[in-house]
């Protein structure tokens, strides 16, 4: 059901978007090699400690197939491959009509129907497409390691605005009280001006290999999901934004299909022919394409 | 007319697209302060004296209103505001739905139906905006100074790719030699590759301030429109992509009103809401958000 979900979203969308079940979505961030995966993994143990059902969606953008770089992880995850409590989902760019940002909440749903109430999505970098991504999970852990304050200003901001939660693995190498001691000042020097959510972040310290912090990680989860969207308006708030955002995606990629030979296109090559030729101005042939789209 | 058809664009497009006369649009575009207003002026002066009539639009995406910078360059170029064979046009981006990139080949329709046969087109910098109205122009002008290359080298590729005529302006200051000999050594390097249209580009030097050069850039303007748009068929390919773009813009702007409150925002909200409380998939509800905006 899921292939054929990312093959042909808008088909298999009306079947499995109407479910009650709703998973706690938390997506994990970070430069490649901060650890992420092991993180997963380690938090996969604890869920499963506590008797949840946990699915995991890693998504790499710049993999042309689901393979190189998950592959990798896809073995430090192979203790979980025969416990039916955790279902692993790999995503790469090809083959996802509307591009992975509409792809993962489809993915995650998929999900929650089959059950999993515990769902992390698993992303490389900080670009676009990420920051994106992270706009659907209830909860962004942003995985960061000691001497990280080293890096360029530009990148640093980025990844700062999208945290929920901050990581700080590989804590047992030098330089980690440094990190965290930068990473508060940069907080507080934002919060003296016009408070995000990330402000507020709690800044939690692990040795993901050796699941240290993993106790004080899993109670930051906890109280940030209770802060951020405990009282229903706010959770109701949070859920008509990723609504908004899931719209605008399938749109924009409506557009941009014209464009990549899909659907429409025969008809913007005719309506362009006549909006050269004088015979039909642009907004009237966006009309008559809206209108074919539909 | 024109301030009509700023504000609303569907409305008046449908009256002034169809007309016959086609003008030859000039883009003119470069960093600030290399001296595009004052070469601007300087052709104004050349084509005035072959007896074409000349429009002029003058674009800053960053101008909160049509002042600031604009000012200057409206009082170089007033010698010619008491002649009815130039009409000066200043757009900034605040009041155009939909983004300069439609408002500006609009602007050009109305002048082409007011009777001007030659339309420079004036942009600051070399962002996604002036690349986006540069591919609306017949021919498009790079202005650069002496000592250009020594700046960093990711601008300059993106100045590069859009020229079809150089012009080193103030070509009397030190450096200009080695400026010519770096863009000649770009263009041949780039030409071992793949040769786009750019590594054919002419070279022109000029002091704007004393009209030096501007016979030469007369003839390398009127030699490359012949060999970019000679033959029917290549015209007809420039129109065709010219349309596509323009349709696609205009596609985005729909998109991108429905967040900035335009048509059809109270529609998305309602229907954000519905895929919020799971009662609508996102596919379904972008269909229905399109078959409202038609």
């Amino acid at each position: 059901l899921l292939t054929v979900a990312e093959q042909s979203p808008g088909l298999v969308a009306p079947l499995i978007w109407g479910t009650d079940n709703r998973a706690r979505v938390i997506g994990i961030t970070g430069a490649p090699g901060a650890g992420k995966s092991t993180l997963t993994a380690a938090l996969i143990d604890r869920f499963r400690a506590d008797g949840r059902r946990v699915g995991v969606v890693a998504v790499d953008p710049s993999s042309p197939i689901t393979g190189g770089a998950m592959l990798g992880d896809r073995i430090r995850m192979a203790r979980h491959t025969l416990d039916v409590g955790v279902f692993v989902r790999s995503l790469a760019n090809r083959g996802h009509p509307g591009g992975l940002s509409i792809a993962v909440p489809l993915t995650v749903r998929g999900l929650e129907l089959a059950g999993f109430d515990i769902v992390l999505v698993e992303t490389v970098g900080v670009g676009q497409v990420e920051v994106e991504i992270a706009g659907n999970a209830d909860l962004v852990v942003v995985v960061i390691n000691p001497g990280w304050g080293d890096g360029i200003q530009a990148n640093k901001a980025g990844i700062l605005e999208i945290a929920d939660v901050f990581v700080v693995n590989k804590a047992d190498r030098p330089g980690i009280q440094e990190t965290i001691a930068e990473l508060r000042g940069s907080q507080t020097l934002a919060s003296a001006m016009a408070p995000p959510r990330w402000t507020e972040a709690p800044i939690v310290a692990t040795v993901a290999t050796e699941s240290l912090g993993l106790e004080e990680l899993m109670l930051a989860l906890a109280s940030r999901f209770d802060a951020l969207h405990g009282r229903p308006q706010d959770a109701a708030r949070h859920r008509s934004h990723q609504a908004i955002r899931q719209l605008e995606t399938v749109l924009r990629s409506r557009v941009e299909a014209l464009r990549s030979g899909g659907d429409g296109a025969a008809q913007l090559a005719e309506l362009a022919t006549q909006v050269a030729a004088r015979r039909l101005d642009p907004w009237s042939a966006a009309d008559e394409l809206l209108r074919s789209l539909t």
